[in-house]
C-alpha cells in the first residue's frame, strides 16, 4: 500500500498497547511497533502500582501543621518503577504521566495531602520524561473538581517554564463525547494560559459518535492525536478491518487538521495483527484530498498593502493562475456589454466608436484579457486603457500590448486616484478586494477613480459586502503569543487582522454581513463626498459552550448584476482560491454557553492617510475595543 | 458653621440647577454657587434643541451607500448653542455633553445613521469642552442597546487617548438603585479599558434607596460625585433642609471615599437658598470620623521586605504607636508566664533560675518592655534575650537595655537564624506577621529559630491564619494600569500583592480562612522538616452581579490561648493599626452574577532563597495563574 502513499494525505501513525499503554519491554514493544508500520508508540512512563504501594494516592504520614513533611513524601523512583529507561528511540515514545491521578484526585481534599502528595509524584515523573527526551507527555484525564484542576495547571506552569525547549507538549486525553471534558479543558487552557501553546488533546472515538455539533467543536481545539481502539473497528468482506463511515468521516477531518492517529489494541494483541490496522489508516488517508495549500494551514500572514507596497511578480502569477475568478469578470464584462448597444461597425455604414474600458489596477494583465475575451463575445467592439501604478508590472503589460492585443489596448503608468483620462469609461473594471472585501482599500481607490467613468457607466465590481462569525481558534491565539522580530509585541499581535487558510478553526454560527460598498458610489455621483466609514453590530448564537477567539471575515461580491463571486463558506465560488479567510483576535480569549447571544461590533475608521478597523464583543463577556486609533494595524492610504 | 470644617471630613460641594443643569448666563450662575457656598458648578455645554433643530437625533439626508455624506452632518456649534463660552472660570464647571443621546440612541439601529450622527456630535462637544479646559464632562446616561454603548466606548477611547492630560474625566450618571446602571457601566468600564481609569461615576440618589446590599455595591465603583437633589432634604424642626437617616448614612459613606457631593436644586431655586443645603452637607462632613490614615485611603505599597531590608526609625516609631497591639502582647506573655510555676526568689530560700524569654526581632524595644511589664504583673522572674539583626535598631536597644532595663535584657546583634544561645527559651516572642499572616515570613523565621526554645516551651504567636475574600475594587485596578520606573510593567503589577488601607473597595463575601501556621511547628521537634508550602482553594457565593478585580487578604493570630489579634473584618481588634489589608490583583477583571460560585486557589511556595504566591479563579470565569514561579513577586529569604 505504500505506493498509494504519495497521493493523498500524509499521517503519522502511534500504537498504544491496552488500555494503559502497558508494555513489558518498550525496545521491543516498539521494534514490533515499527515492524507493524507505526512510527511512535504510547506506553506508561511508570509502572503502576509503584513497589512498595507508593503510587497510591494517600500519604500515610500526616504532619500536625497541616503541611506534609518531607518524610512522608514517597521516594524517588527506582529502577523497577521505571517501563521507560534509557533509551535509543526516545524520540518515538510518549509517555503517560500521572496515571495514578484518578485515584489521587478523587480523594482531593481542599488544601489537603493527596493534591501535594500528586503534585510531588507528578513532578518527578515529568522530570523522568525530561531526563529521557520525550517529544510528549500524556495525561490520561483532567480532574475533576476546580480544585486539583487548578493545582494541575499551576504544575504544568511551573515545569514548562523551566524545562528545555525540545519537551514542551503535554497531550490530555479526552472523549469525543464528553462536553464535560471540553469544558474542564478551557479551564485548564485558561489557568495555564502562559503555556498553553504547549498544551495538546489526545482524542479518545466512541463507538458512538456524538452529533455533528459536538464533533465540530473539535475542529477548534488543539487536537495533536485521535485515539482509535481496535473495538471500533469491524472485517470487511476480505477480512480487513476497516472503520464504519462516521469514524472514518470523522478520522479524515481530523487528520485534515494535522492531527496523529493512535491506534489502541486490547492486551495481548500480537503486532503482527497490528499492522491491518495501520495498513488502513494509511489507505484513508491516501484516499484523502490533497492539502490545497501544500501544508499553509492555519498560517497567519499579514495581508497585502497593494497601494503601499509593489506587488512581486511571482504574487501576480499566484493570482492569475484562478481561473475561476477571471471566468466571472469575463461572464460580467460580456454581460455588461451585451446590456449595451451594438456597436460593432458594418461595412460601408458610419464606424461607430468602441465602448471605453477602462482597467483600474492592471497588474500583468489577467483583466485586461478577460475584457478582450468578453468584447469578442459579446459582439461588441471596445478601446481598453490599462492604468497600473506599479512600473514593473508596466513593463510586462506594455509587451503585452503590443505582442498581443494589438492597437485595443493603451496602458497607462499611473495611480488611478490621479490619472487625467482624454476619455471617459463606459465600463470600469477593478480587481482591488482583499479578504475582508473592503480591507485592501477598494472603496478608496474606486472613488477616487470615479471620476473617469461616464455618467450612468458601470462599475465591475458593483458592490461588495463583507461577513463575520465568532471563532474558536486556540492553535491561531497562541500563535499570536509568540512575538518575533517582525511582531513587536503581544498587544499589539492580538490587534492586528490576518489572512490564514482555516485548518484547525471552528466557526461558531453562520458569517453575518457586515459593510457593504456600492460602485459608482451615489454620493459622489450627486456631487458630493464619500464616507467610508462604517460602524456595524452583529448578534449570534452560540450553539454550545465555547471559548472565543476573535472572529473570521470574508466577503461577497457582485461583479455585475446576478454575476457574483463569493469567499462566505456558505456561498462560496467553486475552487476559487485567491483569497483565504481573515482572522481578527481578541485579547483574551471569551466564554460563553450554549445558547447565549455573541454581541460583536465593527468599525471601520479612516483618516485621510489610513484606514483601520476597531473590534469589540459586549456579549458573552464583554471585551475592550480593540486597534483604538489604528494604534496596533492599519492600511496606508 | 465655618468654624467645624477643621474636624471631621473636608468635602467638595457642586451645584447643578434644574434638571438638566440649565443657566441662563453661567458666570452669573457661578458666582451665586459661590456666594452660597459651592466651589463648582455642573451645568450644560450647549442648548438642546439646538438652534435650526440640529440637536434632534436623526439626521435626514441618508446616502445610498448607507454611509452618512458630510452634507447631512449637523454643521458646527454656534455661538448661540453654547451655554458655557469662554469663561474665567472654566475649571469650576463640569460641563453636560450628549444631553440629547437618549433621544438619538432610542432611535439607533444597528449600523445606521443615529449613533453615527451622534458620535459626530459628541466628539464636537467633547473638543469644545476640552477647548474651554474644564475639569470634567458628564453623560447623563448610558444607552440600553449593546451597540451604542459599544460605540460610545469607541468614542470615549478615541478622545480619550489624544486630548490633553488635564482634561481626562467623563462622569457617567448612575443611578443609585438601579442594578442596569450597574451592568451597563461594567460593560463600558470593560470596553473602554485602556481609558477607563478617566471614567467616573456620578451617583443620583433616589427618594427610597435600595436595600444595604446595593449600596455596598458602589463602594467599589469609581464614584466621583453623589448628586442628591433638594426634594431629598426636609426640614429640621429650626426650619433648616436636613437629610433622612439613610441619605445622611450613605452620603457620608460616599464622602468616606472621596466623592464630591452636588447639590440639585429645582428650577428657579434662588442662589440664597441653595446655602441653606451646601451649610447642611458641610455639617455633616464635618461630623464624620476623621480619616484613620491621613488621606493615604487606597495607596498601593509594596509589602515590607523585612529579611532582606532593614527598616527605619520612623517604621518602627509608627508601629511602636500601636497601643492595643502590645497591650495584647503583654498580656499574652502575662498570661503564658502565670502558667509556668512561680520562680520569684523567697528571701532565705535558694534563688530559683529567672525563666528565659527570647524576644526574636527586637526592632527598637517595644516587645520587650511588654514582656518586662507582663513579668511584674505576673508575679515571674524572667531574663529577657532580645535578638536583633539591625545594626541602627541596635543601637537603640543596647541604650534602653542599660538607660531602662537594668541588667535584666540581653541585647544580641545576630540573625533569629544563626544565634547561638547559651541557654535555651521557655518562651520566644516575635511580631514577625505581614498583612496576609505569614507573607513576611514568620514561619521561615521561626522555625529557624525554633531551636532556641526548650522542648515544650511556648512561642508568642502560637498560630496565625490567613484569609481572603474577592473585591472589587475598579480603582485599585486601574492604578496598577500605570507603568512607572519603579513598576516596570503592567504584567508585572498586576501580579504582586500590595499593602493598602481599603476605602473605595467593595468586599464581596465574608473573608475564609486560606493558610494556618503553629508555633513550635511539631514537624521539627519531631526532628523532621517543616513545610511551608500550601495550597488551598475557596468558595464563595457572589451576592449580586459583581465584577471581581481580585482579592483581599487578612490574618488572624492566636498570640496565646484565647489572647487573640486580627484585621479580618469580621473581628478586627479595635483601634489596632499596624496592618492594612493585602489586595492581590489580577491581570483582568473577571464578571460574574449573582448567586455564582466564586472558586479561589491559592498556592504559598518556597525555595531556599525566596516565598511566593500563585493565585487563580476557576470561577465565576476562570484566569490564568498569577505569579507562576514567583516571576513577577517574591519575598526573599
Amino acid at each position: 500500500m505504500s505506493d498509494s502513499q504519495d497521493a493523498g494525505r500524509s499521517v503519522t501513525l502511534g500504537l498504544m498497547c491496552g488500555g494503559n499503554g502497558k508494555v513489558e519491554d518498550a525496545q521491543v514493544a516498539l521494534d514490533d511497533a515499527i515492524e507493524a508500520g507505526y512510527s511512535f508508540m504510547v506506553t506508561q512512563l511508570v509502572r503502576y502500582p509503584r513497589a512498595g504501594g507508593k503510587g497510591s494516592g494517600a500519604s500515610s504520614s500526616r504532619s500536625s501543621s497541616g503541611g506534609v513533611v518531607s518524610a512522608a513524601v514517597p521516594e524517588g523512583l527506582t529502577h523497577s518503577d521505571l517501563v521507560l529507561r534509557d533509551l535509543q528511540n526516545a524520540n518515538c515514545f510518549v509517555g503517560i504521566i500521572g496515571d495514578w491521578l484518578d485515584l489521587a484526585y478523587s480523594g482531593a481534599q481542599v488544601g489537603g495531602e493527596d493534591v501535594k502528595h500528586s503534585a510531588a509524584e507528578l513532578k518527578r515523573e515529568l522530570e523522568w520524561a525530561i531526563y529521557l527526551g520525550l517529544p510528549a507527555v500524556l495525561l490520561n484525564s483532567l480532574p475533576d473538581s476546580a480544585s486539583a484542576l487548578a493545582h494541575l495547571a499551576m504544575l504544568t506552569v511551573d515545569s514548562f517554564h523551566t524545562i528545555q525547549l525540545q519537551f514542551r507538549n503535554l497531550w490530555v486525553r479526552l472523549s469525543v463525547d464528553s462536553n464535560e471534558d471540553l469544558r474542564k479543558f478551557a479551564t485548564f487552557l485558561t489557568l495555564a494560559a502562559p503555556v498553553s501553546s504547549f498544551v495538546g488533546v489526545l482524542l479518545e472515538l466512541t463507538p458512538e459518535l456524538p452529533d455533528a455539533g459536538m464533533l465540530a467543536r473539535w475542529r477548534g481545539e488543539p487536537v495533536r492525536g485521535v485515539l482509535v481502539p481496535t473495538s471500533l473497528f469491524v472485517k470487511n468482506k476480505a477480512g480487513y478491518p476497516v472503520l464504519l463511515r462516521a469514524h472514518q468521516a470523522f478520522v479524515k477531518s481530523m487528520i485534515e487538521i494535522g492531527a496523529q492517529i493512535i491506534v489502541q489494541t486490547t492486551d495481548g494483541t500480537p503486532a503482527s495483527e497490528a499492522a491491518a490496522y495501520a495498513e488502513y489508516v494509511e489507505h484513508l488517508a491516501s484516499t484523502m484530498e490533497p492539502s490545497p495549500v501544500g501544508g499553509y494551514e492555519d498560517e497567519l500572514q499579514a495581508p497585502l498593502q497593494p497601494l503601499q507596497d509593489n506587488l512581486e511578480s511571482t504574487t501576480y502569477e499566484t493570482f492569475e493562475r484562478d481561473a475561476p475568478k477571471y471566468k466571472l469578470y469575463r461572464k460580467a464584462v460580456r454581460r455588461a456589454l451585451a446590456d449595451l448597444p451594438d456597436n460593432l461597425s458594418v461595412p460601408g455604414q458610419e464606424p461607430k466608436a468602441p465602448y471605453v474600458v477602462m482597467v483600474l489596477g492592471g497588474g500583468r494583465g489577467p483583466l485586461v484579457a478577460a475584457s478582450l475575451a468578453a468584447a469578442v463575445e459579446a459582439g461588441r467592439a471596445i478601446k481598453v486603457y490599462c492604468v497600473e501604478k506599479n512600473p514593473s508590472a508596466l513593463l510586462t503589460l506594455q509587451m503585452r500590448a503590443e505582442a498581443e492585443w494589438g492597437g485595443l489596448v493603451e496602458v497607462i503608468g499611473s495611480d488611478m486616484r490621479a490619472w487625467q483620462p482624454t476619455e471617459l469609461a463606459d465600463i470600469i473594471v477593478s480587481e482591488l478586494l482583499g479578504s475582508f472585501g473592503d480591507n485592501e482599500l477598494s472603496p478608496e481607490c474606486l472613488d477616487g477613480a470615479q471620476r473617469l467613468l461616464k455618467p450612468g457607466g458601470i462599475s465591475i465590481p458593483a458592490s461588495y459586502t463583507s461577513y463575520a462569525a465568532p471563532i474558536s481558534a486556540h492553535k491561531l491565539h497562541t500563535e499570536l503569543q509568540r512575538t518575533t522580530s517582525s511582531s513587536p509585541s503581544v498587544e499589539i499581535n492580538m490587534q492586528t487582522p490576518y489572512v490564514v487558510y482555516f485548518s484547525n478553526v471552528h466557526v461558531l454560527d453562520a458569517p453575518l454581513p457586515v459593510f457593504t460598498f456600492d460602485h459608482p458610489n451615489a454620493d459622489i455621483a450627486a456631487g458630493g463626498m464619500a464616507d467610508n466609514t462604517r460602524f456595524t453590530s452583529l448578534s449570534f448564537t452560540l450553539p454550545h459552550d465555547a471559548t472565543i477567539h476573535g472572529f473570521a471575515g470574508y466577503f461577497d461580491c457582485v461583479l455585475y448584476k446576478d454575476v457574483v463571486m463569493s469567499i462566505n463558506p456558505e456561498s462560496h465560488t467553486p475552487d476559487m482560491y485567491s483569497w483565504f479567510p481573515i482572522y481578527f483576535p481578541i485579547l483574551e480569549p471569551i466564554h460563553g454557553k450554549a445558547g447565549e447571544p455573541v454581541e460583536l461590533h465593527i468599525w471601520r475608521k479612516t483618516t485621510t492617510s489610513k484606514v483601520w478597523y476597531e473590534w469589540a464583543f459586549t456579549s458573552p463577556v464583554p471585551t475592550r475595543v480593540h486597534n483604538p486609533k489604528g494604534t496596533s494595524s492599519h492600511i496606508g492610504l
